[in-house]
């Protein structure tokens, strides 16, 4: 399994096609250039989030990208997969730790200055967001646009200073090159990939523009 | 801790009172004689079920009363709960033996003959029901009656001639002992012990309905 890289971290959602098709789309965004793939599943319905799992597992393993799933530690468990994003309302990041083990991976969304100091040490990553405004959440709050982002990610650096961070939430091949400027690792997307008429040339379009912007930090 | 007791099984839900309370209500209803606690939480609150489950392990341990966990296998590891009460769309009884280990107590509901007869070996005990209607399930299906209930107990103990099992739904102090005289080793009950002004009381009630019909049955 490669480490944990955020450059385009692919989030994807049962509601957008069955099992099957989902993880045939997946294969195609990996082929594009996705980095790391979540399963969030809102429904609450466990049986078809472990299908899901099941069948993006078997993609993902063969790619050797990590697979997250969305808030269920325990479907994480079920089909071992790499780890979990966690909301802020979700099971803490020490329990899911704790849980998991050392090795897995433990993401958590953060919103708010609030909650970037209130970033625990076992978490592997932090989804900051939402950046823009987005068609994915119906219940999201106001966006907090570049300028918060890019306060927010310094305040996680201050006292992580090497955390992973990626931004979230109406993120397109247009504006990542200016999110990841931002400073952030990179980009966490949904309807821009999965929305698609191509999802790898999508994820193709997604990738450049974060590449192009990453490397234009390290130079900088 | 003592072994799998279903003879007053008492259901709770965050929903009826915070967590110090919901606890206090607990301890009244095995002061007055509940033999088997599970914490059903239907918000998908994760961080309430598991301030609730905390406050409610602390008054069943010191009882040695088992507590369960509804459909969240996760918060049941993260509490060290007794074991999980499973319904048919939650995560199959095969993998949440495989996560919480051979000495969990994993409960199943049992709806209708297609559910009896694929009550999997892994499962402690099965509920069946719903038995009576009830105002605690706002989406119940048609209630099986004690003739649903009889024949679906029938059912399961053919090809598992000793799991324990009870009923639930529409249970009260008035109607326990024809229900268990249909073939269950106790009752399942929410409503008629939370919703009354003395749980103890109504504990009682409910165990001396109960215990009665079962030495009834013991001696037929």
């Amino acid at each position: 399994l490669k480490p944990l890289d955020l450059r385009l971290y692919a989030v994807t959602d049962p509601a957008i096609a069955p099992a099957g098709r989902l993880a045939e789309l997946v294969a195609e965004a990996i082929a594009g250039g996705a980095t790391l793939v979540q399963l969030r599943d809102k429904s609450g319905d466990v049986r078809t989030a472990l299908r899901a799992a099941e069948a993006l597992l078997d993609v993902t393993r063969r790619a050797g990208v990590p697979l997250l799933v969305n808030d269920r530690v325990d479907v994480a468990l079920a089909v071992e997969a790499d780890g979990v994003h966690l909301g802020q309302d979700d099971m803490p990041v020490d329990i899911a730790r704790r849980l998991l083990g050392p090795r897995a991976i433990i993401g958590l969304t953060v919103r708010s200055e609030e909650e970037a100091r209130g970033v625990p040490p076992e978490a592997s990553y932090a989804a900051i967001g939402g950046v823009f405004a987005t068609s994915s959440k119906a219940d999201a709050a106001k966006p907090i646009g570049l300028d918060g982002l890019a306060r927010l990610a310094a305040l996680i650096h201050r006292r992580h200073p090497s955390l992973a961070l990626c931004a979230i939430s109406g993120i397109t091949a247009a504006n990542a090159g200016e999110v990841v400027r931002a400073g952030v690792d990179g980009v966490a997307v949904i309807s821009s990939l999965f929305a698609a008429a191509d999802a790898r040339a999508a994820a193709s379009a997604l990738r450049a523009a974060v590449d192009a912007a990453l490397l234009e930090s390290a130079r900088a």
